[in-house]
């Protein structure tokens, strides 16, 4: 007999899928990822670089949860699935996905054979599948599909980017997105252009000390 | 004094830029690459394997040129661009991408120091840019983008799955490339099951003999 | 509409796995590969190196095909099957593998995202798997496995002795198989004995104009 | 002169397998590593990830050592053994596995040069033996074995999976071991479907505070 | 709308290629790198290696910053200049490089898309550019460079390298570099003798125990 | 006792050294390689790729060997000198560089092991030494210089452009060069736009065509 | 029942230790490897690059074969003895090597777990063993030994140089091979320099059009 | 003007090469490293590995320095030099290595162009020099040494096995020196047997409780 919650989980992605939502009340974006220890690299942490988590939510969209519809006009839900441990729960996953009204997912998984982004690419084509390989030595498994199985792919540990291309895609439709992303970036080239201004004016000793302070 | 026909070419661009035309009348997809030598990878060929230009012209798309304007809803055009002996035009390319109507760039490289996917991706910003390595050795080099600078990839060589992600993209809005792209995956599976049943039937001698007669 | 064949094949796996059979009547090994283009190296070819198919001839093994049951009392089967091109249809011969009398299955596959050995071995779990990396690159999405989810891999291109190995597991069950496998090792070191004893016999330059002859 | 303990090792293999045992007396699986530095990696620490001890002792199995028989009626050895630092060691431990009632060897080593499972699988032939690389550059040296001389391997480091992947093997011919399999993989299963019911259902940053509670 | 500093920093470097200077009174080299978290490894950093910080210094040259211009003959300059963040600023900076009187640029970044100082090679051509791999695996893309597209560049990290390097090119025209030069490499060479003869009188032990002290 | 040609050759370089000459009548750029297996890398070739010698002949340049001086202002010389078979010939050519009036070396070495531009380094130091690593495999070895050794280092196999380096150092003194190297570079500029251009207005399908005919 | 050829060989090696010969009557040097498709990498091919065979008999070696006995003072015996495939061959050539007279065995192997030189260390130790990885991959496995295992290895494919270095280590006891090994590198420096004068004199075009004729 | 102590350390040298010594006197190996943040690795340290010095006084071996000639029948020298920063160092230490006295030089080296140990072998040849890559980086080129021009290396960081395999080729004129590596083996091999017995004797968990104690 197989477990309850596993059960559970795939009932409640079919049930989904059967029912007649409107765009606006579904998550745009659906993140996965192969384990719960990729949830730092895929979401942000605090300590370490920010993520998928942290790009979404500075570009207005906010997370759907089982218990809580957001306001927000765009959204994103999180599940952790994986390939290999639980090849079911990603086979219904993947199939249920533009019924349950998804238009991207972002699905992340680690260590050399990380079938998670492919598979899911290859069951729930033609819906737009960014791979985000968790370490370095994800990436080949990632990137290297066979020809007529698409899939798309960022550097090994970026989830932050893979959400900017996934509001990229969205964004043909949504002018309202074109402009957050520009708006975003906007903000990054001040950035950048301040610090050069500062290491030119100050020298590269006092701007170390004031760095450093 | 600047060569002529860089600067007809870079003219040109500007002007389509300036023109308004609606959107059925531009090419929805850009292809870019850094040398004619890496056309066979990028659009494919005969001898080798299928490429970009075989996967839109299979799911009905035309190709745009300076001398003829398709009538097919969806387009592309062709381009070749040096990021490092044509920088200039590589600008004037990515910088007039949205205004000349253009959805997703697919964008070349080979060697080492394949830049022109990415300097692309960052000039053309939010356009989405597909990066296709045309090397194995180019493949880190298109990918490792930094935070906040976002590209997809495909595998080396995989113009052909770039343009079904490309496709992927626009079906968002068309759901006429939705059915474009389920068909065409529809038929390749038929066509490993095909040849599955025949192994299986046959026997591997019998298969081979056959094959190889 | 789903395409016949890929219907029809998957449909006979079913109907198998619900027939009851003696141990005798059913294949022992399912070899299975991602492209007939997989076929050389996971079977062996003339040109090429021997594969799957010669080692277990050579033990006294027959193909089982759709149209024929060799009177053989060991027997294997072949099938091809593409992780992303086909994921139903790998996804049926897994499930089904254990109730269609199988013991061990050899899967092989090629590329950098090669996820047929894995997805198999996770979906027909408890049942061994041999993965088969078709190509050196293939060698760490095949052997990359996550805790918890078991496959045990040979190296890249070395069908012959992945069928070995299948061989062996069996052999704990059946003498018989335990005799050819040692009969098989005597005359491979009779070979190499007979070699250096003409070596070092006739000395280098004898040896290799005989063998240039 | 040779050493003494060395010789009494030798000595007690030798003595085991000249002497007539049944089986259920005799260990299953023996486990054989270069070097005492390799026992947290082939074992399991309780600092780093689990190995093939934990493993074994969560299906049911016993170490049988020198000083104690276990009562359970499956078990497995350790020996300490180095190809390079004593090959009549390793020959003898090899020559002497059939006899003494082993049915599955699994054999780790470290270093580039990790041979010890090579030599073992060629000498203790047709005895299956499954290799450990007990670092990622052991495996090339581990997994590529000449044609004719087969071996199996698992990833680097994971030993853990080694022992399912020798239990699978056991499994072929008790049932009990199967369904123990079969109950091992549930628990895995419902522990992921749990995880992502709990992060779909709290959102990521709730779930990650209460991890990091 | 863009960002004001970003225009703020390129107008100035505008005006400065506009306005006539006499070669003593602008920098010689140019420092730019992607980022402001590659400065410790471009300039050197007091507990990590020297950098071309240390090495100018040394060697009399003085930094020219926006705020003050040092008597010293020999000057350089230091920017933060983004190829994938701010790509415009780049342009921006190589396009001047030659007018604002600089005779080599030194380049550094770091990932694996180190565009940098590849394109600002391309631009500011024929103006010679050194390129400095901030990370070992920077180094592909950085050297990579198509023919007709020239770059030298020293390993990963050695900036010290790249400052040497520069003012060898520098030295040509300059036998005061020369001299300086000349000096320096002598106070390296009688350090290794010391330190050799030291080894070599006092014994390995006796070393090891002085330096430990 | 040594060999007669080994001292002549080293006889020769010691008296240009010791020989006063006015620049112009000196080659300015000194190009050596480990072995003539290296000639075609080195200096290009018809059924290969262009090399320095084309690079440095197409830019105004003239060879100048032991029976003839040629008229042009600007000269090279070719040696072959090998750093482990010849580390006297090296050592020798190396320490007399400077004064026989070279400006640059190009040293090019094939191997895991290029030791020869490194070397020369070395010991021509403080003169400017551009590496050519003639195989892939040699790039390591020439680019990792300690610190304080300095090098800088083009790609594998592109010595076409270490001549365009180098020649860019000459132009910092030599104006007549800067306009060489600029034309040379709007010509090339010139063909890509050309390119680019006719396959923008042909199509794909037709520009290949024509290529292929 | 082993295989007959198989015994014949060990019989012999081991008669041959337990003969007592002068050490002028028994070869100095070993050549095993475990293929006989190692025989070009290993003693060299008219048609590939020299090997050990060609380097011993210009420095006056003799083969002593089971058939003749050389004159020549110094000789050299071959044999092929695979690991994997005949473990007791290999153990008994390594045990009695020291007994049977030689004073060094170069041992070559291929593939990627190349334990023939690294067990044969291991069991004839203390003599001196010097290992030829046949690829380039089968380096690392002979060179990565454990601590307290000595190996010494020479690069991919050198056969000839692992026989320069037999000679160095036999040369260290006999004068007349010292003079030997200075004769060969006379020779060989001679051969650059003269090639270095021929490109020098004759300028690139004249020697290529010289050596292309 | 050069540095005094070079000076004085190249001229100790000569002399020494110029003065009649008995065998006896002079130190049978001569230990060189580029660096001495070489010495952990090249020597040995209490916290890291055992290195040469731990073998060699292991072996009877003493270290004889400037100040001190110990009694013991075998010593070694030990010098810092390096090839890049004292090219006429190396030089020196090379080209009088034979008429100092050395039997063998054991080299090492770090970074990626570790050029120390190969040209040390050239110009002490036909010396034998035995090449320590001091990291796994600086393998490819110690070993990569071209035909005609021989080194053999040992594995990245393994000094102790390069004393190791030093001796065995003084060993082959020094009876004495034989049975002292037979007694260093018997002990090593004593050392696994026992770990091995306890092992298997207390079982797993008791013997890592014993050793964590």
């Amino acid at each position: 007999m197989e477990a309850d919650t596993l059960t559970d989980v795939q009932d409640r992605l079919r049930e989904e899928a059967a029912t007649e939502r409107p765009a606006a009340e579904t998550p745009e974006i659906g993140i996965i990822m192969g384990s719960d220890s990729d949830l730092d690299v895929m979401m942000g942490s605090e300590t370490g670089r920010p993520g998928a988590y942290d790009a979404l939510t500075d570009l207005g969209f906010a997370e759907q949860t089982a218990d809580e519809s957001p306001d927000a006009r765009f959204t994103f839900e999180t599940y952790v699935v994986s390939a290999h441990r639980t090849p079911k729960l990603m086979y219904t996953y993947a199939e249920t996905a533009a019924d349950r009204g998804l238009d991207v997912i972002i699905a992340g998984a680690g260590g050399k054979s990380a079938d998670l982004p492919n598979m899911t690419a290859s069951i729930a084509y033609p819906l737009p599948v960014i791979g985000v390989p968790v370490q370095e030595k994800s990436l080949p498994s990632v990137i290297g599909m066979p020809q007529g199985a698409p899939i798309v792919a960022v550097d090994a540990g970026k989830s932050f980017n893979a959400a900017l291309s996934a509001v990229q895609i969205l964004a043909r439709e949504h002018e309202q997105l074109r402009d957050q992303l520009q708006a975003y970036h906007d903000g990054l080239q001040e950035s950048v252009a301040t610090t050069s201004q500062d290491v030119h004016s100050m020298g590269t000793e006092a701007f170390k000390s004031r760095r450093d302070e």
